[in-house]
């Protein structure tokens, strides 16, 4: 692991006494120390005791129907807050977060998981305890594959240490931790005394000025300059660097899918999702075309890439990131992305003249959203009437699937308010990120875009957010079965098809919120209309939609992936 | 790991030439060899290849909501049926099910995991393709964990004996296994013809027949023998050696929770549930008055044993288990549980002549069920109305909880038809494991035993039952909360509370099957009526149980655990 950004926030809170704290106190306060409030997960035996302590203490468990959805909600909180935590009881529990910690791993959000387990006077000749899988690692064994760090406090000696190192690990890497508390251990107070050390890393300065000195005069040089803007610039809140670098250069945006919305799409110098060759091909062709491309924050992913049919020349591009800095085809080692931002934001840097040409932005500026009320309903109709609504209070989520391609022609106004999974793509994480988000932002509308199979996986964690007052728009995207796979296999397969649910009844099983069943743009609109102007309760809008629809980006995906999807 | 039982079945079939087969297909054979007719899952990209070849095949899928439910069907599959297998996509999918397959470990199913994967020729340069975690061994990694063996068909000159390795130790072991198919091999041809040959492993006679010998002078010593039968009886098919051994000695038999019905509960010689001191008193003193104690097959766990409250004195023990055989103090090596019972019976054994207490029996011959109309449900009197449903033809599964405590009450007529989690406990299994059970077999009527806590975990799973044209008979058992753990941790915590569903509804929001609420005795024993007339569609009954009320085992149980739960 190379090294990364460092954010120091938490620290100075730290520097309280510490005397007869005991390790489940200590760790209430160090998480609080890094602006977590909320909590999510399910009680179960080997945790009881934490979570006893917990619903004694400032911070909010908000429990889930299951695991894994508190996993979601957890790491969409972190996203929106800076880090989550989530809550769950030994193996049967841990080991149903795997996967949603994978995706946190994996897309770089820094999610704490705290897991109960047995305590230690109870693990003598290593008894079959109820929950044990193997041995009494096996869940920290597991857990090591998929966060950055992982600790068992097994020891009151150094558990106040371990969760030291852990928690800055999270907040560091942005990326999730594992912290596993013995049920014995939640009481035991440490016979010594803690003093908190930050841990601390020093970046190379000198490579940091060489690589800045280097990519000003490259860019002093460019006459087509283009930023492609990724999510960590959010992940690791530079966007106020990467608007600076912009404005003062005046160099223009593009961003990737899963850094959509990591700058406002309305500002004047965004130009659009950049995807390879399954985006727009006025921005492909922008981006492709240009003599210095500045790489910022980006994963170089396959769903980014737009299914590697990308043509990017690494001879034109600087490529940062927070773990790695590479111009052309020689490396800069230390280099942190904030760090190597600001000394390049310290030089003098020349504005460059490239223009955006009209039909790049038509997007903003296009045509006002007229309804053909008696029109069937069409996924990229009702992108563009949901677009009418979306203002600076809205976050907006996207499930896997048409959900998410479908999603790239919406125009986000604020930064950082559109969460996807776009690079793991778990189908499922959007209904329990909801609960999430609305923990995260409680004054902001949470708008949730799901397809009907992704909505069966997780639709029912709604009931966690009828449960705790919220009113998300839960839009189901009911092509009634697994949609994009259609897209992707040529063929008429069974395994495509999925049980039609009546979602809009969800709210009588779950007794709250409203739902809708629409099929035309009219009944979309006005059903739309009533959810916006009801902020008492959820509301589930089922939206059926015409037979084998799709955005214009997944047919052109699957076009690409067809031939790899078939294993020939 | 020690050596298991050897089962030789899916050899004979597997001689058929294997020429010109792909990998694709030749695992498809092999698990039809092992009896395998359904698998399990959900379809994903990385997987549409082999899925496609398996629609084309006699196999039949059986699409689920979720792929940890999936899991949860596999594995009760497997233990109906022998063998079960899921079929996922790459880490979304796989990492989905580690739960699941955690818990099949734990209890000794027999799951074959099969994942696709990203393509060998997908992965030069180590990139960034959709669904990966951290390198493309992660999952593979994750799996070692939790199955007795992993392999990745990356390579079609291994592939055939990687996957004979595999499915062999999943039979011999009774463990989940792990094989991970990329998407590119589907359709690969091995270059060189394969023979398969079956792996062998050769017990210690001389050990076995010392075991036997010695076990057999202390049955001839013995006044007061018992036997206490496990479940691994079942999984390794061993139950007519237990009857015959029991029948030809005239001892008695006590099961374990978790080996609930491994004899059919009105054989003559069957005492009851052993389960120490949580149990019924009557039961605990025969088995602990014993002056030998054959333990055959029995995990010595926490909640088998009654969580540490059993009293059993290893100076009187024959501890016998496919994985080692322990008598006494001293142990042999290299016994497999069905050569030692053969052996056993081989053996010229005297009857016994303890009598069995008329008191231990009652629940045999109790007084028959009299409905008393207008009382409020309780749990223990809704076991005792379903008691007088249940035949030869039942398969009865029941979730963690209260659930399970107090189905310990029910009398089961047939063997292995009773199914819980009772060691693993992992919430939500009953409901996707209900699709298990019902696609192996399809003649008998399956019975879902459910608390509402873990109803809402995985309840929406009978979106599948109803798609399938089953017709299980689901209950939710509405305490409205974690009803367990408000007697594990005295208080009144917010945290055991959850949002009060319509359990009743859901056929509204799937689309088929019916549903009932019921508060008392008359309205429960019509809706049950009602549900075992209607073999057209699944029926759920929503049960509102009496404020706070609790099976005596679970009683038992709070008191038993509340000191550990609370960690001090």
């Amino acid at each position: 692991m190379s090294k990364a950004e460092s954010n120091h926030n938490g620290a100075a809170e730290s520097r309280r006494p510490m005397a007869n704290l005991s390790i489940g106190e200590y760790l209430i306060r160090r998480l609080s120390d890094y602006g977590i409030e909320h909590l999510f997960g399910i009680p179960g035996d080997y945790v009881l005791s934490f979570y006893s302590m917990l619903e004694q203490s400032r911070l909010k468990v908000i429990g889930c129907t299951r695991e894994d959805c508190a996993g979601y909600a957890a790491d969409a909180y972190a996203r929106l807050h800076g880090m989550g935590a989530v809550c769950v009881t030994y193996s049967v529990g841990g080991l149903s977060v795997c996967n949603s910690i994978a995706g946190a791993y994996a897309e770089k959000s820094p999610v704490v998981v705290i897991s109960g387990a047995p305590g230690m006077n109870e693990r003598k000749n290593n008894p079959l305890l109820h929950h044990k899988v193997r041995d009494f690692r096996t869940q920290l064994e597991v857990f090591q594959k998929v966060t950055i760090d992982a600790v068992e406090l097994t020891d009151p000696l150094t558990a106040f240490a371990d969760i030291d190192r852990a928690l800055d690990a999270a907040d560091r890497f942005k990326r999730p931790v594992y912290i596993e508390l013995p049920r014995d251990m939640v009481h035991a107070v440490p016979p010594i005394t803690h003093s908190f050390r930050q841990p601390t890393w020093e970046p190379d300065v000198k490579a940091i000025d060489e690589a800045a000195a280097e990519t000003a005069q490259r860019l002093a040089a460019a006459e087509r300059p283009v930023i492609v803007a990724g999510v960590e610039l959010h992940r690791f809140g530079l966007q106020n660097q990467l608007v600076e670098l912009a404005e003062r250069t005046q160099i223009p945006i593009a961003t990737t899918i899963l850094g959509k919305s990591v700058i406002s799409e309305h500002h004047p110098l965004f130009v659009g999702l950049y995807e390879g060759a399954i985006g727009r091909n006025e921005v492909t062709e922008f981006v492709e075309q240009s003599d210095l491309i500045l790489l910022l924050g980006t994963f170089m992913t396959d769903i980014n890439l737009g299914i590697y049919t990308a043509n990017l020349d690494l001879d034109k591009c600087v490529y940062a990131t927070s773990e790695a800095l590479q111009i052309s085809h020689h490396h800069f080692h230390n280099v942190a992305l904030g760090e190597f931002l600001d000394r390049l934001n310290s030089l003098d840097l020349k504005p460059t003249t490239r223009t955006i040409p009209d039909e790049i932005t038509f997007h903003r500026d296009r045509e006002p959203f007229e309804i053909e009320p008696t029109a069937p309903l069409r996924i990229s109709r009702l992108m563009s009437r949901l677009n009418t609504c979306l203002d600076l209070d809205t976050v907006v989520i996207a499930d896997v699937g048409d959900a998410l391609f479908a999603a790239t022609e919406l125009v986000t106004h604020d930064r950082g308010e559109f969460l996807s999974p776009a690079y793991y793509t778990s189908m499922g994480f959007s209904v329990p990120a909801a609960v999430g988000a609305a923990a995260a932002r409680p004054d902001h509308r949470v708008v949730v875009l799901v397809g009907d199979g992704a909505f069966q996986m997780t639709g029912c964690e709604l009931s966690t957010l009828v449960r705790n007052g919220c009113s998300p728009i839960v839009i189901v995207l009911d092509n009634h079965g697994y949609g994009t796979e259609r897209y992707l296999q040529a063929g008429d397969w069974e395994y495509n098809e999925i049980q039609p649910w009546a979602y809009h009844k969800m709210p009588e099983l779950l007794g709250g919120g409203k739902g809708f069943l629409v099929d035309t743009e009219a009944e979309f609109d006005a059903a739309l209309s009533a959810a916006w102007d009801d902020r008492s309760q959820p509301t589930i809008i089922q939206a059926r939609l015409v037979e084998n629809d799709a955005s214009e980006t997944l047919k052109r995906l699957g076009q690409r992936m067809g031939e790899k999807v078939a294993g020939r």
